[in-house]
């Protein structure tokens, strides 16, 4: 089994600035790979210490990654570090270099001169190309081991990390445990209500493994499969994922699927149907998540934030009366909304939204967290759901948005 | 000055299951009471490991604070690791047996077998009580260094690290320093430029030291000086900040502020100004910070998504020859949207932004990541900027709400 050590580098981390989340993200992802990690390490933006940091790691583990300390300041010394803990020199690589100019021409600036520092690599290494950024990584290959540089940025670490540095591991070191994963997407459920149904399906150490994880108020249910070949691991989840469905009626949208707002997107484009929104105490969030996705110009056709009342009045035909009789946080306002939405922009369908969420403006008979979510659907039907969230402002607009969604998804399924 | 090691205790760590914030936690404290930190490991339950990493700190550092692998279990191995690493038996701490035991009596339990061992403590150990659970911590001097071990459950850890290890720390050390930081906010420079324009007044290990930190798209430049008071400190960083200021004219939004969106609606908010948005390809984002502020329907009155171009007909009165004369995506667009929103809400100013974020959609004419961000103000005055963006979608989206967010600040500072 090939073992790996892991180095982060930036002085933040030792002075707790920052949590240190990149080596959490690179030790899951090389053990889902059957890689093992044996040691972590963080050190500051000093080139002796990464470079006594690398050498050491190399004497004990078959990879060593590091993450961070490849920008383009004079704080900024993994590249020279790696090259002095493996005796070599750096070199200019030029196709780097044209890459990282490209970018800036693309920005119409000049580059900066110490952009050039991003393009010296340790001589002989075999760089990483960084799709999103301007610094590349490399790999140096020293006898049976190697060296793996990776920046710190964390979306360009990720992409680096999957897409690049694994599939060579498992080349170079000859891997041979497959791991198959099948992630069920949950909207609907908190955490701990969703591991409550399922928890005597899990016990430590059994293959596959269950895995719960929230993120943005979405549950993911992840099973891991290990196996000698992949058709093996594959049917021991085809048995598994039936006895969670069972628990989890009405919940699971998709399969290895994507955040819900790209899943009801494609739902939207397959059925033909366009969408608008109003939204007043999510704040243009539900909008946000939906043009997060590309092609979302295909269904969405746009909406309104109507924070004040008068763009409740003004964009979406609200009725000043109605504001008047039931107050802006009503059913009957939060209907009038998606109903007004619909018809500005012809859409097929709407969702709107309007509550409080706080900290401030919650009274006795409407207090912070009270949403309303509706839907005005094809054939002028309109459904609307009360709702009471808890937690700080933040939560509440996630969740009104997360709601406002979940009742899309069961209109459009 | 006193250095310090921080190690991490706990294979779940190496499989990345769990965020190491006791790290975080650990360095924090440490460096706030003037002890420098110059590594952080992370090993797993193997004593041979553990040893290993506290003897090679325990090489390089005065202090080694060990955290995790203190609880009953088999698994639990820092004890018996660091009497290896410091050529100590383990012997029975009869207090701390008496307090366990008295924990268990109280909850009405009887004790189990394997809680004894937590009671068995390097030979010549200094016991630190714990007041919250069941494993105590020690000290282990080394001549002039020492080893610290502290459970690993965050809140006990967390008790005894700032209750107990810093006040021996800075006593059995000396240390005196105090630390001040400044953090200085901008916008409108990127990482590596903002990092030239100042790099000349770094120098490694010169007080007070500057950091250059990038987070969505806003970079911070942070000052930390550390001095024998405060007041000292706090003048080293009054004559260094000036220096910092006249690189970055026209940069920096706050000093210790929050995010953009948070200072530039307090600054609406002074003015007695009111907002409004128009969002084509940031699609709601600029909206969602906005209102991710509490208090903002002080000044934010709301905006719309205008998504299709029925949504800039139809909400902002955009005139359609604009869009067939010049595309949607132009100067002439931009501005009309960011007028038709402060006209429809009678806002003060409003911000409008229409570009292409991709990735499809583009033309060799009007290519991915050109977007125009408008500002409509007071008086009838309006401005607009033309942007070339790189990056993918997501990136192009987050940097044209960020140019939007400039624009507004420098018309409302």
């Amino acid at each position: 089994m090939a073992s790996a050590e892991i180095i982060t580098v930036g002085t933040e981390l030792l002075l707790g600035q920052l949590v240190d989340t990149n080596t959490t993200f690179i030790a899951k992802t090389l053990a889902d790979a059957g890689i093992d990690v044996h040691r972590e390490t963080s050190v500051g933006d000093n080139t002796e210490r990464i470079a006594a940091a690398i050498a050491e790691a190399l004497g004990r583990a078959d990879a060593v990654v590091v993450a961070g300390g490849l920008g383009p300041t004079v704080d900024d010394l993994t590249r020279e570090a790696a090259a002095r803990a493996t005796g070599r020199s750096q070199e200019l690589h030029e196709p780097s270099l044209a890459r990282i100019r490209t970018m800036f021409d693309r920005l119409g600036r000049p580059m900066a001169d110490n952009n050039r520092r991003q393009a010296m690599m340790p001589a002989g290494a075999f760089v990483l190309d960084n799709e999103l950024g301007t610094a590349p990584g490399f790999i140096i290959e020293e006898g049976t081991r190697a060296v793996i540089a990776v920046p710190g940025v964390p979306r360009e670490m990720r992409a680096m990390i999957s897409g690049q540095v694994v599939p060579w591991l498992v080349k170079r070191f000859d891997v041979t445990a497959t791991i198959v994963t099948r992630v069920l997407n949950t909207i609907g459920l908190g955490e701990s209500d969703l591991d409550q149904r399922i928890a005597d399906l899990f016990h430590a150490g059994v293959n596959p493994s269950i895995a719960v994880l929230a993120h943005f108020g979405q549950v993911d249910v992840k099973l891991t499969a290990k196996a000698h070949s992949h058709d093996e691991a594959v049917a021991m989840l085809d048995e598994l994922e039936p006895r969670i469905r069972e628990r989890l009626p009405d919940c699971i949208y998709a399969i290895d699927g994507g955040p819900i707002e790209q899943v009801v997107g494609e739902l939207l484009r397959i059925r033909g149907w366009t969408l608008a929104t109003a939204e007043s105490c999510t704040g243009g969030r539900i909008a946000s998540m939906l043009t997060s996705v590309a092609g979302a110009s295909d269904y969405y056709l746009g909406g309104v934030v109507s924070y004040a009342n008068e763009a409740k009045l003004d964009f979406l035909d609200v009725a000043p009366e109605l504001i008047e009789r039931y107050g802006a946080v009503s059913e009957e306002v939060a209907t009038a909304m998606a109903v007004g939405a619909q018809a500005h922009l012809r859409a097929s369908c709407a969702i709107a939204v309007t509550g409080i969420a706080g900290p401030g403006g919650g009274s006795e008979e409407k207090p912070v967290g009270l949403v309303y979510v509706a839907l005005a659907g094809p054939d002028a039907t309109a459904q609307v759901r009360k709702l009471m969230l808890p937690g700080d402002r933040e939560m509440i607009q996630r969740r009104a948005a997360m709601a406002a969604l979940t009742m899309l998804w069961k209109a459009v399924r």
